[in-house]
């Protein structure tokens, strides 16, 4: 028996008293006055914008649990600054935190953290702690490009980021890279950027040597990895160039890949050039893709159904399902044998 | 018969009196003084640089013709201003029509364009023209984001690119979209900042109807098409969401991808989704990735070996080696026809 773990999964249906706040809050920082009252909102509205969309959706799919952050593109850390991203974070992460609390078998927590351009990582460690220690969280999304489109903070490897893993790898818990909404009109966002910061995520990772410092820290890099597992020769050959080792000791002992890929192709030329060990189930539902493909009758999200597809030795697809999951975020290990699953 | 042109290829073995003279280029615009002369360049010399590296590789991998640009990575838009652009891509586009004079029978001309951040177009449109009508070149290389690095140009499909694709019509030649450098110490260049650039073209050319406006434009999408064929469903549905036309009709009449893919598993996905018709043969050769793949025993870039494996009627693999290059590069084909080839 497999559980069925969705690493990918973020709350795009939140309540819409949620999002008004959102704006309220962003147009009072502007305004330089002080953010509205945050709004009283009400278990069985979260409970119907849930079970209305993904639980539907869990359910209709044969999924168990899935990994449940705020919504990507509107952590929106470009916009204000440490103190507005700080109260927004802790509000998403709350709001995620009752979600865990009304559907426990079926939802556990990821964080977005408070990142903010011209901030340091402070914020954000405190948050990542409250968040795994008061809320039983069990992993974060780590933004690289908290500018919203430009690239300009320090790569991955930069110590920059060094107290944030730091604080990962005492929590013992992985991030997802994620970048969040573009303020570039040349780039949109689920087309465009995400998959452009997955693949420059990956190269910085492949330049450095962050895992000889950090040897516990596990990344995700979401959407199959973005170009990387398509132009695996080209890293291959690039690795090589530069003088690291294999990629599969340089970096595949850390980075993992969601199958957030939305076609039958895409997961195939995943499963075959990566290590099943290190492709963790994803869908990223409700979100980027929200349409029926035409050429498989299926919506283009579904992507268990590809992974069903496979032709997968057992012992394969219960990592890809499960397995890697556990050994990712081993505090949903823990939680998950605590329900005795 | 099929003759394989490569549609891929760079000058990244210019003599070294080229490259001395673009430092000295660069140091005297830093100090506010005029640049040294340029240097003399015996044929000889050009003829060994290309003999040793390029024409060795296209004779021992079976080769015909490669289209033959400046060295992507050192257009370097970035750097210097209007002046020293216009200066540096007409010095890299002599040279380039040097090696097509030395070697009529390989090596066709595909030009820089003199981009810089601040300029409009007017100075790219003159270098279009006299390379294409003085010169013989049958296409260019277009830089999305000649800032080189932080994507701070308005997309593809924005007015301030018309007046040069006014020109490519009016020429009839196409352009490969390609970045250069890397100013960005976040963005390495040919392992992160191409690949990524390639997924964000293709993303602001699905998002506008530039073709409707532009029927006869016709675009290169190197590298395979950045993470795009990995993620062909994402991109289909991303097509549908934004109410556009099915991709076929929306871009595929216009937009090419080539085969700078440098693993069997990365073609293999790229002959399985992208329409045959679509794919021109390239290896970026003398380019990003120069060993040899320790898994097979040849270059990484060695691309032809890929296609000669997949499954494909004569047919197609004609169109991807021949047919496709000789129709996006109509100056080409009757460049080829007189020499009767």
């Amino acid at each position: 028996m497999t559980l069925v773990i969705d690493c990918h999964g973020h709350y795009t249906t939140a309540p819409t008293a949620h999002d008004a706040w959102r704006k309220a809050q962003v147009a009072a920082h502007g305004e330089g006055s002080a953010p509205p009252r945050y709004p009283a909102i009400a278990d069985d509205e979260i409970r119907e914008t849930v079970e209305t969309n993904q639980l539907r959706l869990i359910r209709e799919r044969g999924a168990d649990v899935t990994l449940f952050s705020p919504r990507a593109s509107r952590m929106a850390h470009h916009v204000g600054n440490q103190r507005v991203s700080a109260e927004w974070s802790r509000r998403c992460n709350d709001l995620i935190h009752r979600v865990t609390q009304l559907f426990p078998g079926t939802f556990a927590g990821v964080c977005m953290l408070p990142q903010s351009p011209a901030a340091d990582l402070a914020a954000s460690i405190e948050e990542l702690d409250r968040c795994v220690t008061e809320l039983g969280f069990v992993g974060c999304n780590l933004n690289p490009d908290p500018g919203g489109g430009h690239f300009a903070h320090p790569p991955l490897t930069d110590p920059f980021w060094f107290p944030l893993y730091e604080a990962m790898c005492a929590l013992d818990v992985p991030a997802m890279i994620h970048v969040s909404g573009s303020c570039n009109p040349a780039m949109h966002a689920t087309g465009g950027y995400y998959l452009a910061a997955d693949t420059i995520a990956f190269m910085q990772l492949l330049e450095g040597h962050l895992f000889n410092r950090f040897p516990k820290l596990r990344l995700i890099i979401p959407h199959g990895g973005g170009a990387v597992p398509f132009h695996w020769g080209r890293y291959r050959g690039l690795a090589d160039m530069l003088g690291k080792a294999p990629l599969s000791t340089h970096l595949m002992g850390n980075v993992f890949f969601d199958t957030c890929v939305y076609h039958q192709p895409g997961i195939d030329l995943l499963a075959r050039v990566i290590d099943t060990s290190n492709i963790l189930f994803g869908s990223e539902m409700v979100g980027a893709v929200r349409g029926i493909d035409s050429e498989t009758g299926h919506y283009f999200d579904d992507t268990r159904r590809y992974i069903e597809a496979l032709d997968l030795p057992a012992q394969a697809r219960h990592a890809i399902f499960e397995g890697n999951a556990r050994r990712v975020f081993p505090r949903l290990d823990a939680h998950l044998k605590e329900q005795g699953r």
